[in-house]
């Protein structure tokens, strides 16, 4: 299917050079030389989503294996290294976390670190003549993204950046029904996006290790979604903070942010990010319907209806992987395979990052934020 | 019960001078003497709504009865009047209103005619000693809407807005449990209000009949309920336009407009109408739960869910009135009755034309517009 065209009748105007398309198929469009290969994954940081979300997906790959793991917990590394079959030989610490350059069984790292460490290890590890897996968001800044663009670019590898909503099922097919028309002319876009957030002694809270509250954590959802969903890239931004201070968690990243996104083609994109409530909701309304999706951007139950408001729930196809992480990891291994880039590239982070931080500004001084094209 | 006071503990903040009642109560609350009557109605204007929706309501009311009409159309006052039982010397049209003073039949006159006769009809009423109802939008502009306000000062006389969700179940239950702390602390309000214009020839999209598109007509109901709902009056509002001026129906008034509104104790307000797409909902959403209502504002069907998501419908106390209209045909007569002033009065109506004001030149000037407390 010819994506772009689509999105054009979508979307009423140019479709923006930067518009985020959509995985190409799973493993069975690979070469037959390629179709049984996997390539050798390195998880970087055993937290709560590199070993409670990541490390067990590699069992749903075709393409991608588990065979490596840094961390600065030698015992916890070693305890799951047994557990999921990673010989001893492959466990690194962030001291000795260059020398995985000689190391030729791992072809990827995946950075499931705090942001404030991605630049560095995303540098070190393309500099080790390793592709890039990096968590979203991508860094603490866009000077940042830029950097880790450049690095992996000068030693030849590919960089992906983890946004697995590209790699659902539900979210695949809204924006294939989107594309397709089945809402007519698209008027608006609107996403919430937010948890309340518990522990007040988390790093998503230091802004030297997370570079922001709930906007660079959750909210970043909502926003990738509306340029995803939209298929264009905006132009500017309005954006309004509200932030209890005097609460324990809030000392030092945002709480509540609220955003407008001016497309070009007039569609308007309004999203609300928060760490104290509970949300997770994308709306897409057009001239002849709408699409609904909640919640939309869940690790699992995702739910999507599409017509007037909710009287038809539709079941999606199946995704490009037997899970959404599946798919994410088996994408940049086929990727590499085929030297394709990743639709979700180092460029996808950066756009998101550019757009954060003109949202960021935009609530501090208060003033719409035009966004260079 | 005391609403103020829970409106400062779901607000957190100081309550707005002009913060929105609630009606008291339904005829039961008026004394012995005043519950049996009924105070003469004269209904100006039968278009969809003065016809259609209005007159058949007198039907449902307590203190209410329709004892005149106002109409250019002479013939279709005559059927109109047969219909309902007006006599014929109670007919009127726009040449000889003026001497509805001579009738002691009338007390109110109900104003349903284009927004742009609001202000000439509401003076002319009020001048002729009766009180007045008029539709919303109050007029074409605040300083229209002031004038209204001295004229029936002057005269004595009340003035009231046709704000019917004020006496409407599901949007009472909604305010009562959003003030009742269900949802915990109120953290941002969402209101997408729309529908498709199929009209072009209609008033309502000539600007100098309507003073305005969809914001004037329908989106008016989402910032009516920001301002409800939250219990406070926006310090700020940001908009973004977008409307095809090659489209016929739009060649004199916007369609569609998103506006964010900033509340003072930190509540987002986050707002989308339009006039080419259907779209009729509310949403609050506390750190504890949310309140979401779809349809929200509809003549009937009005839904309402309080929790953490769609599992629990709640089915609303009884509204003050059989209807939504009758409740408010009989909230003004009581008010007369009683020398109370209306829960929304001329100043609700120009409290919302002075933030629609300031919406239209948000979008024009594409900047953050403060309000005058």
């Amino acid at each position: 299917m010819d994506w772009n065209r689509r999105n054009i009748m979508l979307s009423g105007g140019a479709l923006a050079a930067g518009a985020i398309g959509l995985p190409a198929g799973a493993a069975g469009a690979l070469p037959a030389a390629a179709a049984g290969r996997k390539l050798g994954y390195a998880v970087v940081g055993l937290g709560g989503y590199g070993l409670g979300i990541i490390v067990p997906q590699f069992a749903n790959c075709r393409n991608s294996k588990l065979v490596a793991l840094v961390s600065g917990d030698a015992a916890k590394a070693r305890k799951v290294a047994a557990d999921y079959g990673v010989p001893e030989r492959n466990l690194y610490d962030y001291r000795n976390f260059d020398s995985i350059r000689d190391n030729p069984e791992i072809d990827i790292v995946y950075i499931c670190l705090p942001v404030s460490m991605h630049a560095e290890y995303t540098i070190r590890a393309a500099r080790a003549g390793k592709h890039v897996l990096c968590e979203k968001p991508m860094a603490l800044s866009s000077a940042e993204c830029a950097s880790m663009i450049a690095a992996c670019r000068q030693a030849g590898r590919k960089l992906m950046i983890g946004y697995r909503c590209h790699f659902e099922p539900t979210n695949l097919e809204a924006v294939r029904r989107a594309r397709a028309g089945e809402i007519g002319k698209l008027r608006y876009f609107r996403s919430e996006h937010g948890f309340t957030f518990n522990n007040p002694n988390a790093w998503r809270l230091k802004k030297a290790m997370s570079g922001g509250g709930s906007l660079m954590d959750i909210g970043i959802y909502a926003l990738n979604a509306a340029r995803t969903m939209t298929g264009e890239e905006p132009v500017a931004v309005y954006a309004q903070e509200t932030t209890d201070r005097s609460d324990p968690r809030f000392r030092e990243v945002e709480d509540l942010i609220g955003f407008q996104l001016e497309f070009p083609s007039g569609v308007v994109g309004s999203c609300m990010s928060m760490y104290s409530a509970n949300q997770n909701h994308i709306l897409l309304v057009g001239d002849k319907g709408r699409i609904e999706m909640e919640p939309a951007t869940a690790y699992r139950g995702n739910r999507l209806w599409v017509g007037s408001g909710r009287g038809e729930e539709v079941v999606p196809a199946p995704g490009p992987g037997a899970t959404q992480w599946a798919g994410q990891l088996d994408h940049l291994a086929q990727c590499i395979l085929q030297d394709k880039e990743p639709i979700v590239a180092g460029e996808e982070g950066l756009r998101d990052m550019r757009i954060i931080e003109a949202i960021y500004r935009s609530a501090r001084e208060q003033k719409r934020i035009a966004l260079q094209a």
